[in-house]
């Protein structure tokens, strides 16, 4: 649990640089890229419990996400030109962001009692929803209707760690799982991979 | 019960058809319009049974609804220039579900306790809102700000519901405000007929 | 109570007078008016109970609320023009709105028994979500991602409040709160005062 509790830390202190960073292009004051990465940080997870009714939700009843959260907007604040340039690390930092979050949200439903189809849906629901609700308020294209292959390697990842689930431990289960997501979704971004379209 | 479950399954198919085809113009991947025809199904009930405090959710305790979204969606790749082709059948299909969903929502809310006013709008919530939620994650313009009546027929059936419920039987009333909202919605995407403008 | 509760009333009647004039360039029919007066309305605290898990939802137990809102959005139809013009008016109202509804809802949060920093977050959704969920559904970029600052008043009031809060009677200090946060206000949009930008 304490590494665990961590990991979960320093990716919501990951996902806020990333959403304090989404509004660059239009200039944000202050509030505004404070609350772009709130709700990139906590979006994602506080969706995956209203729907699931698991309260109290986590950034409620633990202020520490508050203060990660808050930690990496000033970060960003401080560092904004170093950090908006190293678009390769956002890129890497992004994609653990929302791998390690799709896998503790499928962890979380399947210790809820959820089915796995469930469970799947609430562990990509988890890793891309604060995106999805950030690109939203602020009027953008969400990102998983743009860009090359990213909820899809959530919900692959997803479905990785469902079927391991019964035959290794879970760290195994999670590097793995957690490593498939990073992996497609690097490839398809270096390679310019996106699904099939509809006609 | 085994009738109207059987209806919610084919509401629910009828209108992941409908939210798969929405994006159509934008050239959806199989995610995007797999994701949009789910919304489209789920939103309604789901933000009904958020606002009640009614849990868990239908598609969260029950995947039958998971796999007729699906089913919904492969209908839709697999005979897409048939389905697209059909605006009279989608209309008519969009028009069956919305008034399904509003009067299944209506009840729910009823059985739950809330008062006439609550119900009525839960109805239409049920009936509307997944579109709503979807056209607003694609960036449109909701379609009940803009189309031909729409939301306001859901009400209209939703308060007709009420009105005769203490009179008549509970399938003759479905039927009667069921038809109501279809009749309305039909009349008015033929005619034409908007809501008076503000100013 | 019994004073709380009028003002309450009389800050949704505003709220929804605001709301229902917000699209007024778009030549709203009806309905959308009403839809929007009623989710600038309730949405701020309706999205504060849903995280906070406290239910039922004022509007949903006490359809004194709905009637409320429905008297704000007939006022604005019948008035339409004089209340439209009185720009200065609609400021303060909307100050007004706001500043009372995040004072309560830092009240309910604190009352509730969570702690300062999740009872400022929730006093400030209290207040400016609603308008936020009514820009997003119509399209438009968010008040608080736009205007002069208007979320950041809402959070030093929750901080006066809550800092005020052990050493005087609750109606002075909602009354230095609210004052603080109208003065803000004001005063920002009178000077054209923003936050300083990222960059």
């Amino acid at each position: 649990m304490g590494i665990q509790y961590i990991f979960e830390l320093i990716g919501t202190f990951f996902f806020a640089i990333s959403g304090a960073l989404a509004l660059k292009d239009k200039e944000p004051d202050w509030f505004a890229a404070t609350f772009t990465g709130f709700l990139t940080a906590i979006g994602g997870g506080t969706l995956r419990d209203v729907l699931l009714d698991s309260y109290p939700l986590v950034w409620v009843s633990d202020a520490s996400f508050l203060y990660a959260i808050l930690f990496g907007v000033v970060t960003t604040f401080l560092f904004h030109r170093v950090v908006s340039g190293l678009k390769k690390t956002i890129l890497l930092f992004d994609s653990l962001g929302i791998s390690f979050f799709t896998i503790l949200g499928v962890e979380k439903a399947i210790n809820l009692g959820f089915s796995p189809e469930v469970a799947a849906i609430m562990g990509m629901f988890s890793g891309v929803m604060g995106g999805v609700i950030r690109d939203t308020l602020t009027n953008e294209i969400p990102i998983i209707f743009r860009r090359e292959i990213y909820a899809t390697a959530c919900l692959l990842g997803a479905g990785c760690y469902l079927i391991l689930n019964p035959y290794i431990s879970r760290p195994w289960n999670m590097a793995i799982s957690i490593a498939l997501i990073v992996t497609i979704r690097v490839i398809a971004v270096y390679k310019g991979l996106s699904l099939p379209k509809l006609k």
